[in-house]
């Protein structure tokens, strides 16, 4: 029996006046043995360890750019994250005119990686809220104090928000340790949630020195909280996600220095394989990203793909969270929930410190555009 | 007194037609307290948390780019390496035209974070080789057996190589797990030291799920190894730099899933930053790069630059090995310790495996090629 293979798509525009075969064999030699091609025994060849090439398809347009679908034994990658990512864009990552455009994984690596612990309906679950899309905001700046961060939180929360992350700029710093702004912050919510009987979530931002990322993970849950803010490209591409597994917490993925990966148009891993089905393979069932029309370059469309990787069929995985960011304000409420849909988690951070009236005020006029939006939505 | 403040050097090529002043402004918000300018306290502004543009200078050439010094202060990034890459280059990642080219660190940071180990003379004297360029080589393919790894080993040391490292493929694949090629690698290499009274150094590549490395790097000390092979992109940019601290072993960093920071020349960080200046700071005893020439674009400009990152004085810390790779062949022993000089760890794996004789004989040559052309440097 031959062993499994599962297929990724790569988008590859020639450097050199080469073939596109030799370009296809490049890939599929210096992702698995990275030996010349002479040096590769009969054996390497008749058991698949070198990758293969399925088909070549030239696109349209100029330069001349081809759609290869390139095979790996699923084996060669020992269902580790780490080591996926290694044979999908490994040392090709220092090539140039290579994307990585889509995988499709085998059962056994959906099962194996086995996508969002909550998804889109556990996260719905916990905050009692079916038919909306769902309100996030960040604790910042960065400098303020843990008792500032408190008080920041308990406004948010009173104003009517669902979920409250830490900014991805407060990790340990002495004006906020962890162990310190975590407490106060869940104490701070735990009294808006007595007054108002509605539940709001906070998500510390995990990261750290090696040592200190489990403890934190431990921590946050014997706070209470029920997930986290990971950032895969500062911590790597596995931690947040089995210390989140291993302590039942739910995980918002933030791309933070992820960038250089995606915004190349000839190369790299489009922002729908990157923060959208490799983050939700791994775990995410939130999955931060920047929005069309704010500070970030990206388009409408690359937006949609990136939704539709998270929320579409994967085999039996859970659907995860977009959560389009980076520079929203409550004046586009009405659009992005138009464009994205219920299933969707909108995120405003900076731009409700700007409300006249305060935070609270600014959270709660968040809260109501949404619902706002989302009861038109339903309407129309 | 005012917090001590470092400072990062950015070449910004603009992509709208906002002032260079407006650009350097979200640079100094974006990686720090991000949110909008308006929302910042005058406590905030007067602590100077928020980054502060020091200089600004238009480069020669078009498009129009600019180089911008700006200071951060110096505990926002509370000293570990997640914190620091989330300050140098966060959410910036996601924009484009910014380049990060260079970061003069205070006196503190560089104590703080320690840089290498050995460094060049910690490896010469475990080695005892104090004037040539080092030989390294690579253990591949992925796919055979411990045993055969270990054969390959046992030539390669036999052949009169210095150190032996892991290909970054070999992760812990059911082919080669880790606890059992570790051995079988160390035990070849102790029989070739036997005959041959000269020392091998082999380097196990460190990756694998969160729980899996710290054991490996364990295993690895216990075992005899020296140091290990570390690629920051796949296992997080602290981990293996903490863990080879912890266990008191040697690190080569790889460049494996790194790629997309550095092959854009508008965007990104320069590879003499990345592979060079970065890495030496976290502890990287060699730093393994694509030469130029080779199977990757780079100039031989770009490599010389790392070469004087890893080499020039930097406050009190030891100096880190260069070690050119990817696609290099004895033929061109001769011009790269021409180009690199005497304190250079030239890398050929794949070729050796062509030799007509034998991987031992292709180490032989290997080896041979370099006394040679170290002794011609020499005398000339």
């Amino acid at each position: 029996m031959s062993a499994q293979r599962f297929h990724v798509t790569y988008h590859v525009t020639p450097t050199d006046s080469r073939s596109i075969e030799d370009h296809a064999m490049d890939i599929c030699i210096e992702e698995t043995v990275e030996i010349p091609k002479a040096a590769v025994s009969k054996a390497h060849w008749d058991a698949g360890i070198v990758g293969k090439t399925e088909s070549i398809r030239q696109l349209q347009g100029s330069p001349p750019c081809y759609e290869l679908v390139i095979s790996y034994r699923v084996d060669i990658t020992s269902n580790t994250i780490p080591n996926l990512m290694n044979v999908l864009f490994g040392n090709i990552s220092m090539l140039r005119g290579i994307r990585l455009v889509d995988v499709e994984f085998t059962k056994e690596q959906l099962k194996v990686f086995g996508g969002p612990r909550f998804g889109i309906e556990g996260i719905r679950k916990i905050l009692d809220v079916a038919d909306r899309p769902l309100a996030m905001t960040a604790l910042k700046p960065l400098g303020l104090s843990s008792q500032e961060l408190g008080k920041l939180a308990g406004s948010f929360a009173r104003g009517g928000l669902d979920l409250i992350k830490d900014d991805h700029g407060l990790i340990n710093q002495h004006f906020h340790p962890f162990k310190e702004r975590v407490p106060r912050i869940m104490d701070a919510i735990r009294d808006a949630e007595a007054k108002t009987g509605k539940r709001s979530l906070y998500l510390p931002m995990l990261a750290g020195r090696f040592d200190d990322v489990e403890e934190q993970a431990s921590f946050a849950k014997d706070q209470g909280c029920y997930g986290l803010l990971v950032p895969p490209a500062l911590i790597g591409p596995d931690t947040g996600f089995y210390l989140a597994r291993k302590y039942d917490l739910a995980v918002a993925a933030h791309p933070t220095f992820i960038g250089t990966n995606f915004n190349d148009p000839r190369h790299g891993i489009t922002i729908a394989m990157l923060l959208g089905k490799l983050m939700r393979l791994f775990g995410a069932d939130i999955s931060i990203f920047p929005n069309f029309g704010g500070r970030f370059g990206f388009t409408q469309q690359e937006c949609l793909d990136l939704c539709n990787a998270l929320r579409q069929p994967m085999g039996d995985l859970k659907t995860t969270f977009p959560a389009p960011a980076g520079g929203m304000s409550v004046e586009r409420v009405g659009e992005m929930v138009k464009t994205y849909g219920t299933d969707t988690m909108l995120l405003i951070g900076g731009a409700l410190l700007l409300h006249p009236s305060g935070p609270e005020q600014g959270a709660r006029a968040f809260a109501t555009s949404l619902e706002k939006a989302s009861t038109s939505g339903k309407q129309s």
